[in-house]
């Protein structure tokens, strides 16, 4: 188990490496070398080593790491080795998708409650959870003991609506609005902004074109 | 005009500077100082200063900085100053979100054609967009000149269709699969990995319970 800290940026490498062991696993695979693990994920040996060192996930000379090993370490310090219960605020088409998305529940996160401003979608279900209006999200945050808000909504919306989760004791916020939450410390954010996702990839396309071929 | 090389860090926060400053000038504000926009930005006034010294966004003493001339500096620099083009290749609930999403419209991304797998979505529409047969998206994309492809299709089928599409000379890929796509230098690719986002969101609430509150 891992006690010391972990750099944020070996945190941030995690869910990659996390996938790829994953991968291996699915096919049976029980141990690999930094160099055969390098070549599949186009990072240095060094750099996996490096990283994996944090977590006491040493190597063995002539035998490389063991796949399972690493993998149920690593979805440990993900804390992705317990259930998380997810709440979903707004019902359109991301919603949809978030709800869709399998690998979310195989991993356990568990979609609980499902909320939408819009009065027609009330009773209606998402993935056999049942939409209720956005004025019962406190009570039920309440009741159910809930962690995880997942947030696509209009920004307007986002930014009330991140007040009144952090204030009725929600431990994280997923938000796909295109603003940046202002909560409390003892809220976790996580954004995923397309908008500037698809600006980083009208740069690179930009530059790349002016660079030459 | 920016000439010499900003590094990927400044451009990953550039679309962020783009937010405010977008912000601001729909508010009608025209100037500010970098002391106000670290206050709104949550970020030091020294950096804010030597991001934007970068591309010569130089404040003046008593002035400050220009909204509108920031906002148009930085819209040249990401390339959104022009329209592109894009194709959507899935149609499922991710599809539909992103084509609904007016934002991209706005920012002068316009999706031109949509593909799906599924024949019982062929010939209906999203987004005023006809959805098309798979096969038929090597012959649209060599006509229509495509730029970016949206890749919202499960894992196996956006490996295939990356390097498909690479083939008949898409500029980027903006890649939605749980996959890291393997192609050309010539084709820039900007992931959306929602789990991995999702992870890290189950680190930060797993890290901040064991530090204690």
């Amino acid at each position: 188990m891992a006690e010391k800290e972990i750099s944020q940026a070996v945190i941030g490498r995690l869910p990659r490496y996390f996938r790829y062991l994953g991968d291996l696993k699915e096919r049976g695979i029980e141990r690999i070398s930094s160099q055969e693990l390098s070549d599949i994920m186009k990072v240095t040996a060094s750099q996996i080593r490096q990283d994996f060192n944090n977590f006491g996930g040493f190597g063995q000379q002539g035998y490389g790491y063991n796949v399972e090993y690493l993998y149920d370490e690593i979805s440990k310090i993900l804390g992705i080795d317990k259930q998380h219960s997810l709440i979903l605020i707004g019902a359109g088409h991301l919603g949809q998708a978030i709800a869709n998305y399998t690998n979310f529940n195989k991993r356990g996160f568990v979609i609980e409650g499902a909320f939408d401003i819009n009065p027609a979608l009330h009773g209606t279900k998402i993935k056999e959870v049942e939409i209720r209006p956005i004025e019962e999200i406190s009570a039920f945050v309440k009741e159910h003991k809930t962690e995880i808000a997942v947030l696509t909504v209009p920004k307007d919306q986002a930014t009330k609506l991140a007040a009144m989760l952090s204030e009725c004791g929600i431990k994280a916020i997923w938000n796909f609005a295109h603003v940046d939450l202002d909560v409390p410390e003892n809220v976790q954010v996580e954004n995923v902004h397309l908008s500037d996702s698809l600006m980083k990839l009208s740069y690179n396309i930009n530059r790349y074109e002016k660079e030459g071929k």
